[in-house]
């Protein structure tokens, strides 16, 4: 059975918490619910985290090198900004990575159309809520039986 | 029943075509094969048509207003250059529009990382090959259920 | 008796065919018959157009080399970026284009306020609507009664 | 009866002073006066002015809302810098300001193609010399019937 | 028997029609006898066609990779601008393709300094009118023979 | 007879000296030698030179005032830093100028996409190995025959 | 008993003139009455002007340099654009000047951002209306007891 | 009685603490004093904080939400690269936050001249040194008395 | 005998107002006094102005039209971010501007690398104080005996 | 008695040489014979040199500082392009240098507005042919006698 | 007995933990061991940390003011992005910081070239693997005896 | 016995010639007797030279290819802009170079931050003054023993 790391990062914990009638009520706990039901019905298991710090995730990526058989990676804010997490990503290859949007980010303010963590991640789902997450784990779980050029 | 247009840019019909070895042997017959058995299982009809001219594109978008519920979309080269695509979206909202591409576009040359089709469309998909489009597709049947943050 | 070609470019076709409380009630045939209506008055004949197509837009400029006297051109998104466009201009001088846009384009998004349609054309109208076109109308009458420095 | 304040910014009072035969005759008070005579024809009042002032300028726009019912503005040079009057033209909304230029602004110097006057104009007349300036108030005589998209 | 396609883009259709004096008498027929001509005395058939549409241009490099041993290409306009052209170039590799332009382009404005054909040619000659052409079929038919470095 | 100064910038010298397997075993004399031989079947006299001083190349282009009915120029990694070079070619006219490169500029590093040889420069020809220096020799030998386009 | 010049820039003259349930029923002279109430208590004289001309501001910052021990600096459209306020407010240091805004320019418009008054400023106040205005005194009144580094 | 969070960033925890003759000798806990003694004049209560770590300034926002009335940010260095406090600020709206900093930043290198901190602000004092805070406090006791404009 | 304008911009009434032992002692009027006396020598009759106001400038630009032999320009900030002089120097062609500033603008911030002065002007002199005013006398003297290239 | 030197760059050589109906009959020898009999009524001595190599310039600089009291440099086209100049010029202070050219580089290509040798020499004089070279050895004779602001 | 800080940033903690064969054998803590061994030949004492958090390096670097003598820091990838650990590194001035990289990241991608730590950092040697830190502290030993020019 | 080519660039023979107490007093020739010293010490022979032409150390570099082991490489201003120096380290290969610098070029002037030594050079050592060559020596002693990853 295989292991996926879902990380997410800073303000993901917020999720629901407030103005449900204009966020949608789901909370973050609610998107790792989700999580868990789709990964069982794919044969995955799952360990879901969150981080407010930059450091976390650089850790948690790295940790997935030894117990984690593909990672799906909603870095939030940092995917705009942060090296440490595209060299980590770059240094547990092959372990895959999905990166996981809520919104759809290239409709949104400039500075959140280029991601540092595409460049070495198998690729990208985003604007669907947490319906990203559940298309990520199936993208996971095909991976080896599809064909993506490059 | 719902449509769905399934609408592919230029080059896309040379898929497979060549140097399987490299490629894959995956042609776009089979690519939309894959789609209309995926959009059975979801209750879906997909209309499946590739060209090479933009201004063929623009038109079958402007079609979707009338005769879809859905389009996804993969606009190969002009995603990247085509006002006239980002304006048709625009047109014809609120019928969804889903961006789809085979390879992941932010991992490649920089002239692919910005997307015209982008800022009108519910969201986009990228980096799993052919998998893609049957995401995409899950995530229009979806559409109305999830909630996606702006 | 002049004649005028008023070309019109992608997604023109759907002027006024959805939500008329916001966009108007004004078809593309609308905009047609008060174009007749104004080069009657002005002792023109009008020859009225819309494609899709960059390629469309293309040939029917160089046509106007032999068969017009002057050219009203509402390129739509391929005033931005169609360098073709810009060189089929060029190609027909001295038959006059008046650059024509419905909306203000230098109050919208920043790329549309290049225009690759200006360089070689004799003037621009735009912000006016419809009414645009019959101004431009007017100018193309006066052409050569007119003093406009460089 | 409507009044409109025809408003000309630094340099336009140099017009048809030197070199007839390469810059035209025509002086600003020609202007002045064709655009009294098309003032008349369209039942509108006219207050002509010049300055090569920026500061007479954002007075003048700021003066129009108390009396006038729009404004035909060639800011000439201060078109490209003023932010001064970019923002007297926003606080004067919704008196309507139509930007005129003698010359295609957007087929000159790079320097010229951006307008500081556009974003809050209900459109633009140029390359057309004079003429321009009765365009523009035949768009005001008839803005309330026109229908322009944003 | 060797066949190169020798493909023409926008406004080359314009070639030699107008201003003799100017822009020489020399037709794109003419053009078309010179490469028939240099090509039976190297030994290669041609296939000499133009178009207005990029989307052309695509359908026939695709073509190319089939009926073809090689590709002289003058994309006019769309050199500067169009990625589908560039893919199609990619995708028909081995076959060698020869960017030709009549006039030098580097030394016109910046906006033709950037080639999206050159990225994956095997050269280019620009410059010298419609000798350019025959150049580029020599450059073709002593490909395998000549040593250039990457 | 004519005469043509072929020049060579910096590193030229180095040409064919290392790694035959990969580069080629041909030399700057095996150049030379190449260029003789077409020269004189062209009817032409060629001085063949290199050097690694930018002050060498502006020199002998100056020289070339005199002495010379043409250039062929292989300016090396000068052509995308000198204005010294481009100032004297600029200062020789009407004495033609061609640009040569053995490997295709424009599919290489970005910093060579740029040339300050072409402003002032007939045409250019690169992608072709040392053939390219043939082909320049041959539209050096037409000029005056032949019709380019500015 | 110091003397502090309160400058106001253009188009603060319109401050509530118009549509009160928007932008506030507070005018010009309201703020004035404000500040002088605020430097009573403070034990400060002000010295309020308002004008749309540049070079009114330039002089008046000139003049400070002799009558007044500070000044308060709300140069509205100028603030960014004038490199003339810049070297005036260079020109009289050690006079300290602070910048003060109504709004928050920072999160407006990306022409709002850059300050020319800022490089020569003491500090800066923006965003909470004319109470900034009172915040600029109080730091005046300061100047001296307060530590600031650089 | 209100409660107002204090939150400083990377290296403010320094301050004082080096070259008094230079940098002052007030420390990071005088300004803290000097926070408690406003605020208690203004009926406030305060809550004091520093983090060199960007993730304990996210949390400490977030935070803000349920426990405080409005936001003293002074985030360092932070404030030019940090999306993720951008995106808390957002999110804990309408909860006032005040960006204060003790140096004119708009002043220093250019790379302090963005923040990343003001769109989602209230409002900006700088260039004050610890009376900035002072300032901030008292605007946020204003906060609903003051107008505004956007 | 010939009248040269001598044309001062913002701030140059401060010149040898302040800081004696810094910035010197020599005061506009010293200034002036020095340009009289080698108009003299140079029997040239001088007229000598400054002022704040960017419309001044350009207004004595105009009048040197009817009135001057040539101009002595010492735009200040204006050099940098005025159009409208810029029009005004094209606009009085060909009476000859020269461009003086006391400091090496060259030398000093970015912003004052720039000049609108320039594209119209004679020459330049620069980083020479007041003996700058003497030599562009001198070169305003020599005008139609001096051989410039373009 | 002092000793400048005056030191040419690149393609001055070729003054005068050509065309002397549209660039003047003067030669380099002429300018330097300007240049003595210059100074001789100023009682300086020069030493006048060419090359169109950078690195005899920036030897000859290096020279300066031991054997001349200051430098007259026209660079030439190595004026926009060496850091090598610039640093042997920064090298040799306080021996003052001043830039000088024959046309006007700030109305010229963009890529002549920049100059390397601007930011550590003492002023510049351009746009007035020869006369150019005199103006800058009067400026070097009164140097210790001028006030210049930095 | 002197103290060195060796600081290590993001990701230095998978060092030689994967593809020996690749990426060479040598952990971190063999690295610490190498700097201990050199370290004790300098009569230096080290203490040798990592960390993947910016704030725990800012931490580190402000700890370093009171109990190093110097700082080798190998930031990882906040090299690039971090202002934070800019303004630690002024901030414990004159303790004297010296950059490593294990790689060259002037020969990497081009986001690596731009370095945070460099404006305040003695120096920096990068290329040589572990080897760096070696020489790093050799250069901290000879601190005091080496002239280096700013 | 391995030889190194210790090669030096433009103004570099200026070293110690000026301002012992501010530059120190190390000439060139200082320098390289340190390096004689360290290299005897490594059991290295140098060869050192120094030239202000760009094109000697191009040829220089070339010669490394036969009779070096090494190259020490302080290209001085030619580093930030010579491509020639670039493609002659490329054209070397494998001999290693290394980039040094006597002060922290990261930390100057932004045009200094560019290298185009480091693309194709082993490493760099900069900001240590003299000890700068030692070091850089001792990395090329060690090369082969040293594992650095790319």
């Amino acid at each position: 059975m295989k292991t996926i790391f879902v990380l997410n990062g800073p303000n993901l914990n917020m999720l629901g918490k407030r103005e449900p009638e204009i966020y949608g009520s789901k909370t973050l706990d609610d998107v790792a619910a989700e999580c868990r039901k789709a990964a069982k019905s794919l044969g995955l298991e799952i360990d879901f985290r969150q981080s407010n710090h930059e450091g976390d995730l650089v850790s948690w990526i790295q940790e997935a090198r030894e117990k984690a058989d593909g990672v799906v990676l909603n870095a939030g804010a940092y995917t705009h900004t942060s090296i440490a997490i595209h060299d980590a990503i770059a240094a547990i290859a092959p372990i895959p990575v999905v990166e996981v949007h809520l919104s759809n980010i290239h409709a949104r303010e400039s500075f959140r159309h280029k991601s540092l963590v595409a460049p070495h991640a198998l690729g990208m789902v985003c604007g669907f809520g947490s319906l990203g997450y559940t298309l990520a784990l199936q993208a996971l779980a095909a991976k080896g039986q599809v064909e993506a050029p490059r």
